[in-house]
């Protein structure tokens, strides 16, 4: 450890890279995917062009970077867990309908999901990077529910997911319908009902 | 009538109409939505720029005409109705599927779901000239089986659709896995488990 290094210039280094990647995710909501720029990031986080380069390669790195960043801390992350797999699964999808009410949220995601759809490599990145920690603590929280004897434990868990979270994806997206609590709740209810009969 | 009139203009007249609404829909999966010009489907239909602005009265119009033109005798369409309801969607998401395993079909779909995403009010025409009559369809083949006793009177046929389709939008358009025609039948199995329950 170099003794002449103070703490500060780490924290001014962190404090930094939360400001691009907070800048790129504004300018993705307000102008588009691809319209966003280094130049433009740089502005907007009050720093040089250089010091985004030096920790990315590229726009499209540092892009998917701050998309990323929303999941920081999903490896590890857990689902509640209070016994009742409906009470849980219902706090859970009731906050996700409750965060795509809120554009400051919604607006970066829903312009990372257009992009997804036109790049194949873009959506590989999305699943490994951005998906996978999340529907594996998803499906740790319905494996607890298979040892509980709350679920059969020969389903497929990912298809699971697919109905819990598919007509949300699509209501969102295309937005065929609002995502209320009781919209939440019967996903919930319909999905258990599928896979425990 | 006028007499004058033989049939032939007629002809040629849709000729063009169908050449052109061919031509934007291959140039929109060739370059995306964003980039097709009146020229350029005017050059590939192989008419003039003024024979598409005497039909459509701009560059929107005529684009999302070609998309229209897919479901054209939509109205009035009728699923299978066989008597035995998991058979017939069964059939028609097998097709479905096989239909999105065809790039030439599933590329200019994928293209305008990337632009109803980022755009409500192409959202809203979307839901209510492409999808609305094809969703009509599908829930009166639903309401057959009510009558037949073979799904209960009271569910919500909305939500009924939103769940056989949902987790099949969501795959195809993140590319989260093949759409096989097993994974058509899961969907079919799945979607009436829960509502017959």
């Amino acid at each position: 450890m170099p003794a002449a290094k103070s703490p500060d210039p780490a924290r001014r280094s962190e404090r930094s890279r939360r400001a691009i990647l907070a800048a790129a995710r504004e300018l993705v909501s307000e102008v588009g995917y691809a319209k966003v720029s280094i130049e433009a990031i740089a502005a907007r986080a009050g720093v040089g062009k250089q010091t985004i380069y030096r920790w990315w390669p590229s726009r499209g790195a540092v892009i998917f970077d701050s998309f990323l960043a929303l999941s920081e801390g999903a490896e590890g992350m857990a689902l509640p867990d209070t016994g009742d797999l409906a009470a849980d699964l219902k706090l859970v999808m009731r906050a996700t309908a409750a965060e795509f009410a809120d554009p400051a949220f919604e607006a970066p995601i829903r312009a990372l999901n257009a992009e997804i759809i036109n790049d194949p490599e873009l959506a590989r990145q999305y699943h490994e990077k951005l998906a996978a920690p999340v529907d594996e603590a998803k499906r740790e929280r319905l494996r607890s529910a298979q040892r509980a004897g709350q679920l059969p434990p020969d389903i497929d868990l990912d298809l699971f997911l697919e109905f819990l979270y598919g007509p949300f994806y699509q209501r969102w997206l295309t937005r065929g319908g609002p995502l209320t609590p009781e919209y939440a709740d019967s996903l919930v209810d319909l999905t258990l009902r599928a896979f425990r009969a």
